[in-house]
């Protein structure tokens, strides 16, 4: 990092004139322990897919039916996170930690392959499924707790698994993507056991809901928390009392990438609070993190300041799927692109002030 | 503009979930004329530099022959903006419309043609200079006009020209640069003008000044605008009097890319002091112009909050040559993608809320 500092202080522009970019490169070059750090590319995107036992208690408009409809999108390449993706030369692995339909395609570590992008623009793009069905949904966790803490291990290391398979065949960026009608309910829940605040704090309208399901999304979160009290020091006992099976896999996803020093591009509020999950296994793990954008959803950036990350966009998204995270990508390859290809004053000849 | 918000009604996504870019992509179709609008590629960065007789009250502690050394490090591929410009596969075509020293290279519409690039992963880039100098440098704006009324028209015909050129040659969107020790001082000068703000409100720290200079900055600009008393009902006036060659020449490209309804990405405080200019001469042109970033600099804001646009990117950056705009490139192609390449529910068999 001091080694990015210094060669920061001798390229052609001014100092902190890249702002955010300059700190970001700082803290990719301490991930690396090397300065200039690699290059982020290729990107991977992994999209982790659930499904959620509190869909039973009216929190989302959407039928749950949508998850495994989306998934099968996503191998499509018909998604908005596929045309984001194509943009920035991504690929797209879809992984099935615990949606309710058995969707019949795919194995463990395989799945169906390059499938051709709907654009035949020279912009193929390596799309699979990986199946790594940990149960057929969540439990309602209003009733009881959403998963076991076996499940929860089992999520946690289905998602490191992915995050070393995809370093292992190149990837040197990582970026969280999910899909789960309902999720944002067990998001807003673990964010409220993570960090402390209120349930209506940390709770959003999602995809988009009434003023009606808003409250009852609100005492859905908040009767969930006061029924299992989770310990925030127990990060396993709080994602197996309110989370979900893609919140538990992106936090081992998020832990894989770090523990093999690549950057994690975390997306929305889904990604925040698994980040809040990985963050209380790992501490160390928020050096990978890099917060792609900040969610229209509220928790999102109470999550995010409690991580202590600044969103590099912040463009009212709430999409979810790994969408914002994508878009920030280029920015992140950017960053450290300073630190490979400018000149210096010196190489330059540029005068200093 | 109603094809696309119909269009995006059907998508397989929440309505209105992709935030701004929503938006985004229903104002290009109505620059375009069609839905969906064309991809805005390939990109085409123009880097316009000029130097500034103001230079001598004081107002930057970089000596005047950076501009000139920095158009040599943009050709040669070394600036930040070139690292950037990589990073998207944008050209970047440097225009000299008023730099001090002869540089003796190019001719107009020529220049030196493709240099390969330091890194050699398949990324040359084509870099050429644009031979456009109206004269070298600006008059001292507070002790009479910067520029003459034909010399503003021949900038503002300089810049349009490089726009029909671009295009001619196949660009789908433009962005704007911009080199000159001491520019941001005119731009803080022409945004006062155009908006009425005070000089203290619209006058920053530029690449970075102490407090003294920064008190001598706000004064100068006070003084040229106590001294001309320019009518922001004569557009042309106000760039005579207190603005610079690269400010007339940006305000010329984008008037030319609005012309050829190309969109044209704003950079910072000289672009969007320049869009003032540009809106002031065509209202209408304010429809082909995307604020980029909002820069640093405070009457960025004060500018993109009179031309009614929200940046896309809010970074901290104060470096100019285009460098925030190129960031937002990305941004408005996956935009656009949308509207071209994702599934709509029936489609994809996506059962809706």
């Amino acid at each position: 990092m001091e080694a990015a500092r210094a060669l920061h202080a001798r390229l052609t522009k001014p100092a902190g004139s890249l702002g955010a970019l300059e700190e970001l490169s700082v803290r990719l070059a301490g991930l690396a322990g090397e300065c200039p750090p690699p290059l982020p590319e290729p990107v991977a995107v992994a999209v982790f897919a659930g499904d959620h036992g509190v869909h039973a208690q009216g929190v989302s408009p959407w039928p749950q039916e949508v998850t495994g409809q989306m998934v099968a999108n996503f191998l499509a390449g018909g998604a908005v996170v596929n045309a984001f993706a194509r943009q920035v030369g991504a690929s797209v692995t879809v992984v099935d930690v615990g949606v309710l339909d058995d969707l019949g395609w795919g194995d463990e570590g395989g799945g169906s392959g390059p499938i051709p992008a709907p654009r035949s623009s020279g912009e193929e793009q390596r799309r699979r499924l990986v199946a790594a069905k940990v149960r057929a949904g969540t439990r309602d966790m209003t009733a009881e707790a959403a998963l076991t803490r076996e499940e929860v291990s089992a999520a946690l290391e289905a998602g490191a698994r992915v995050a070393f398979k995809l370093v292992d065949d190149g990837a040197r960026a990582l970026v969280t993507g999910d899909m789960g009608i309902a999720n944002t309910t067990p998001a807003a829940a673990l964010i409220a056991a993570f960090t402390g605040a209120d349930a209506e704090v940390v709770t959003g309208r999602g995809t988009g809901i009434d003023d009606y399901r808003y409250a009852r999304k609100v005492a859905v979160v908040r009767a969930a928390l006061n029924l299992h009290k989770p310990d925030p020091a127990d990060p396993v006992g709080v994602l197996a009392a309110v989370g979900g099976l893609e919140h538990a896999a992106i936090a081992g996803f998020i832990l894989g990438g770090a523990s093999r020093r690549v950057p994690v591009i975390l997306d929305g509020v889904i990604a925040v609070s698994a980040a809040l999950a990985a963050a209380a296994l790992a501490p160390d793990a928020v050096g990978a993190m890099v917060a792609g954008h900040r969610s229209a959803e509220p928790g999102a950036t109470v999550a995010l300041a409690h991580l202590g990350l600044d969103p590099l966009i912040d463009l009212g998204l709430r999409l979810g799927e790994g969408t914002g995270a994508v878009l920030a990508v280029p920015i992140v390859a950017s960053a450290v692109r300073v630190l490979h290809e400018v000149a210096t004053f010196d190489s330059a000849g540029v005068s200093e002030k």
